[in-house]
């Protein structure tokens, strides 16, 4: 169990900038991180131009455990996110031949020709080590601390769950969420005196409209023990029943337990 | 017309990066700052930290024409976000007269209290200046080119809509997208070679797979003029017929063309 572990996600994505595509992969990364005890701590979305590719990696690769990059691997000219990580590790990049190998593997009983496009994607940083992808071969790679996988949802979750039991563990994050129909505005300064008492725990505020157009409040507390999560979780459920009866809490906990 | 309008979000979000919530504002604000020929160049999703906002606010506000931060203006503990664009401008806050009056004025007639939490959402930096929330009162501000606007997608479009008219323009991007069912690895080459005849289009490959498991394609091609856009789709859709002759081509103008 490691204290402190912390990760950062970099979109590669014009398609994320244009307005065109909406991201998906924060979400599963947030929360399968989170299960683990890894806390994502920064999110960077990057335009496809080499200069801000490079910035990004070698800034986010200094300040956290972890960098999982994401898109900007395939056989077509605007895939250079492997290059780019190349250049932020100064690192030279060769035909890998064990990429190769499972692509040629791979595509020979579908009929698909490995060309010149394909062949692209076997191009790997010296020294990294390949990150399976059990949807359609092309391996992603770790360098340094940077994971570097497919952009499109269902490879980059697949290529993640290959290696994810890999990653150092620190404590789960607990969560409960006590929801009622209070405006937050009802009850901020009395939560901010909760938050003091409890600084371990990590407390939030997040209104929202029912469809009837009431008023609706989740307070989300979050922390790695139970104590003073339940300690907290009672103050703040206590402090909104004087304003409003007909409180809830949700209790969410790490649907798998990881055992190193 | 302005040549070279860039933009970058700043997304205040513990909800984000816990995985809680998915985010929506970055898809809108792509689309209209595009529709106005203003490039969304990076996003940043922040912790609800003060260094790591005034860092993001600082950099982003020194990189690019214009930074449009969402979240964390309400009126509980966990919204810090005006207090960090302050301090990333070195300026003082104070209770904003007009802000405060708005309040009042939009409170009274419902029976809600203007208190001492509520009255932490009419802190406004010194020298700010106001932006309208029709929604639910309590304003954004813009303090030198960061607009603060609130996290609650709803309320944020209204916000931007209010002075979205001030913005600078530039060309808007035109798009076209042509869709096949080839496999990226059977086009990257020649794409690429399309690519470089045509510096001024910006290319996309997108590949995602049908509900029937079947490979499909999107190339987008992006540019502020007609003339090269066209030229370049043309080339690219010869390409792709003939090897499919099942392709399509999508036109994507801006809804509303906007005169200055």
């Amino acid at each position: 169990m490691t204290a402190n572990l912390t990760a950062a996600i970099m979109i590669v994505g014009n398609e994320i900038l244009s307005g065109r595509t909406q991201d998906v992969n924060i979400q599963f990364l947030a929360d399968r991180l989170g299960q683990r005890g890894i806390k994502l701590a920064e999110v960077r979305i990057v335009r496809d131009e080499e200069a801000a590719i490079v910035k990004a990696a070698r800034e986010l690769g200094k300040e956290y455990t972890y960098v999982f990059s994401t898109g900007g691997i395939g056989p077509t000219h605007d895939d250079i996110t492997t290059d780019c990580i190349a250049k932020a590790f100064n690192t030279p990049i060769e035909i890998n031949a064990e990429a190769k190998r499972r692509m040629e593997e791979y595509y020979a009983p579908k009929g698909i020709t490995l060309n010149e496009s394909r062949l692209r994607m076997a191009r790997i940083p010296v020294g990294a080590t390949l990150i399976d992808n059990p949807v359609s071969i092309a391996p992603g790679f770790k360098l340094g601390n940077v994971y570097v996988l497919a952009g499109v949802p269902k490879i980059m979750q697949a290529m993640f769950l290959t290696f994810e039991h890999t990653l150092a563990q620190g404590k789960p994050m607990l969560s409960n969420t006590v929801s009622c129909s209070l405006r937050e505005g009802d009850i901020g300064v009395e939560l901010g005196q909760i938050q003091e008492q409890f600084p371990d725990v990590e407390i939030g505020s997040y209104p929202s409209t029912t469809p009837a157009g009431d008023p609706h409040l989740s307070l989300v507390l979050r922390a790695t023990d139970e104590t003073p999560l339940q300690a907290a979780t009672n103050k703040v459920a206590e402090m909104v029943k004087a304003l409003d009866e007909n409180l809830s809490i949700a209790y969410q906990r790490p649907a798998v337990l990881h055992t190193a």
